[in-house]
């Protein structure tokens, strides 16, 4: 069996069933490629000399050249002998974005093109799926216009998820929060690639820097649990598994027919094999865009920055709750805040830079944490509704502590003003997430603190003498 | 000692401490209150003719009509003498906006501006606070300026804030989602009007829908309790308490010099009383944003329709992980729902509508749910990435549903193009809660069941025989 390589990195693609008719899907998918990927496309259809002002072929083998990808989109009965031709062409991975396979009872046929696909060696992504997003090279099959779903640009995080409409959702959100994208896979029925398939790929996919599952169920626990194992000393994996609840775990059987399992086995295998969990759509957002563009945590302990002192104290609360610390500041740091902040201030940590806060305070502060090996990451809250703070400069100072130390640093601030979102979009550019509430950010640091325990475990168990 | 009335509902209002110079805390308050305030407003400043183009008095007790609200913005030992003076000019209450007082020690001088203010029955709010905003009367104390922190227009929500920050951090979050308020007040060290007084004060306010507070720490615990006990049957009162972990309560110690107490106590307290407790900001926003515009729950079974199954799996989850049921559908629904939707559609509930779905379906959907009595409540998944789906016509059937039943209903949507933007903000304005993500819909939803059940608590024990 050959990998998916072709699936993330074709040169050419092949559209089968694309139609004449504009809206069908075959056709929203020839017009999606031809406009975003940058290497060659064909459409297939055996009615039509061309295809949107394409050339057209009868069927994959027939076009001349070489051809890495087929997407296949023509009615489920159909399936397998687009699959055979395929094969006999020498694609190396069909995505079927076709339904009407095991979802809705017919498993022969999903076995059927299985079974033809093993023979050449050919990979199939699907059936029942939305395929492959890549934006850096635009490769792009998904079945819904960019009009009706926003597609967000290149990035470190890479989606794989068993549901097409959650992959969409997500997607969405992450175009709304400006994250970008390494990968998209929506891999529906899982018929034969499946998500340790696509992990051994983005494990060594340098545009990835974080990999996030939504699964309902696994088709192989086992197997999940032992890709899982092998990327996330080198890679975070975040999981988001649905059907935790006995009701919840009915409707995925009605969703996609698979069988949720048993959430303690579940758990356990998440930790044994270093997977973060997220228990909300919100924390696999967060959790991902975090892992993407930091590193792990050296430990629990933070510091918190803030000109809000009621911000601040809910910070400690959700930090504590989420089992990090946020240790009182050891004498030598509180004689340094002391000695860069002006008398009046309070020292401490959380260290409230109060409503007259400046940049150069928060740049001194943050350096002053930083420096003091007392914390393992920051938690910098910045609210830019005060005449003397201002935000460009806190981004810069932000930015220059996030390159200098090698610690976690996330951000809490609210897009007040013009000032406020433009200093907001360039820490984020930087590689600094900036989340609206305390409970966010702590979030985004749990997910940092836990990928350290991953890592310093991993390298425990690799120790050989 | 009076009431808090004049604090909302003020004809006229002087700001002590008007500065000729720009950029002064009462210069701006003032310039605020004249661009924004429908009533009279009177700048005093003893070393001015004219503030900012009004006539200036050297005194409140000097301006020639009576005076409701006084706003008081110089130096902390100068307090006591304004306000002396306010009393003596038969102001009702006085707004210290000043710092200086039990926050850096000067507890004795707070203590005089309360004596004071008691001899003439003039109640204090504050002091080292930011006031009061109330968008229908354009009354804004608030000495930010507003191009600096977004104000939320008119609406249903209250807040009441120990910390200005964090105040002001939820007012820009607020204006950012387009939720109103009704009222804003922040009310710092205080000396005099606490919680309890404003409680009694909105309870009674056609304007509030419901009230939200942020606390550090009470000033007295059994009064707090049992202004709630008394709105709660009325009013929902939603409470955050920050300083819930032990370092959490050492913040608030050096934030507000506020004892945090103990958080058994504090749940014990709330439960008592009927406070539903938020545990982060986001569920601060979210509680309060839904149980504004919502009547309670009348149990805890919820029916979800959806056009993302995944969406759908983790809403089932979130909403069962909240204590909440999704009941499979009963015969008589089953066929109803079967007889209304196209033959190859799933049945159940979660209702998926799947990608084919059309306004028409959810229209149908909705009320077949609505009118069976087996649900309690409605979360409505819609997902406007799809084709058929029109925006719009969705929305409309949701507030016609809205409007015709009694059940809570929230929905789930995202921005995804401009007609769906258009549809949520119209949901919105209709009383219809619009998230991004199924578990904050399943909070929303939470708090009307938690509601509901501090409704029926209360009607049995006022229940005499």
């Amino acid at each position: 069996m050959g990998g998916v390589e072709a699936l993330f990195e074709p040169s050419s693609v092949a559209v089968v069933g694309a139609s004449r008719r504009p809206g069908k899907l075959g056709r929203v998918i020839l017009e999606q490629l031809r406009s975003s990927f940058r290497g060659r496309v064909f459409p297939v259809n055996p009615k039509a000399d061309s295809v949107a002002g394409l050339r057209s072929y009868p069927s994959v083998s027939s076009i001349p050249e070489r051809v890495d990808l087929a997407v296949i989109a023509v009615p489920a009965e159909a399936c397998p002998g687009v699959v055979e031709d395929c094969g006999a062409a020498g694609v190396e991975v069909a995505i079927v974005i076709s339904g009407g396979f095991s979802e809705v009872g017919r498993r022969d046929l999903e076995q059927e093109l299985v079974s033809r696909a093993r023979r050449w060696g050919l990979r199939i992504v699907g059936p029942n799926c939305m395929g492959v997003y890549r934006p850096s090279s635009g490769l792009d099959t998904l079945f819904t216009p960019s009009d009706l779903l926003p597609r967000p640009g290149p990035g470190r995080v890479a989606i794989l998820t068993q549901s097409g409409s959650f992959g969409g959702a997500v997607m969405a959100w992450l175009a709304a929060e400006r994250v970008g994208l390494s990968a998209f896979v929506s891999y529906g029925n899982r018929a034969d690639v499946d998500e340790a398939d696509l992990l051994e790929y983005l494990a060594g996919d340098p545009e990835t820097g974080a990999i996030a599952i939504y699964l309902e169920g696994a088709r192989d626990g086992r197997r999940l649990a032992s890709a899982i194992s092998e990327v996330s000393p080198e890679k975070p994996v975040v999981v988001f598994k649905a059907g935790r609840t006995s009701s919840g775990s009915r409707a995925v059987l009605s969703h996609t027919g698979s069988l949720a399992g048993s959430d303690a086995a579940y758990e356990a295998a998440f930790k044994q094999s270093g997977a973060i969990r997220a228990m909300s759509t919100q924390q696999f957002l967060d959790f991902s865009r975090t892992l993407a563009v930091q590193g792990p945590s050296r430990g629990p302990r933070v510091g918190v920055i803030t000109n809000g002192g009621g911000y601040g104290v809910a910070a400690v609360d959700a930090l504590v709750e989420r089992g990090m610390t946020v240790p009182e500041p050891g004498p030598s740091l509180r004689e340094r805040l002391r000695s860069l902040l002006p008398p009046y201030y309070p020292v401490g940590n959380p260290q409230d830079l109060t409503g007259s806060s400046t940049a150069d305070q928060y740049g001194a502060a943050m350096r002053a944490f930083a420096e003091s090996g007392e914390v393992d990451g920051l938690m910098v809250i910045a609210l830019f509704s005060v005449p003397l703070l201002d935000p460009s400069r806190t981004a810069d100072y932000v930015l220059e502590v996030r390159r200098e130390f090698d610690i976690p640093l996330v951000v809490v601030s609210l897009e007040v003003n013009e000032g406020a979102a433009r200093a907001i979009e360039s820490m984020e550019e930087g590689g600094v997430p900036v989340f609206p509430s305390p409970e966010r950010a702590a979030d985004a640091l749990f997910a940092l603190v836990r990928y350290g325990e991953v890592r310093r475990r991993a390298e425990v168990t690799r120790w050989r003498p």
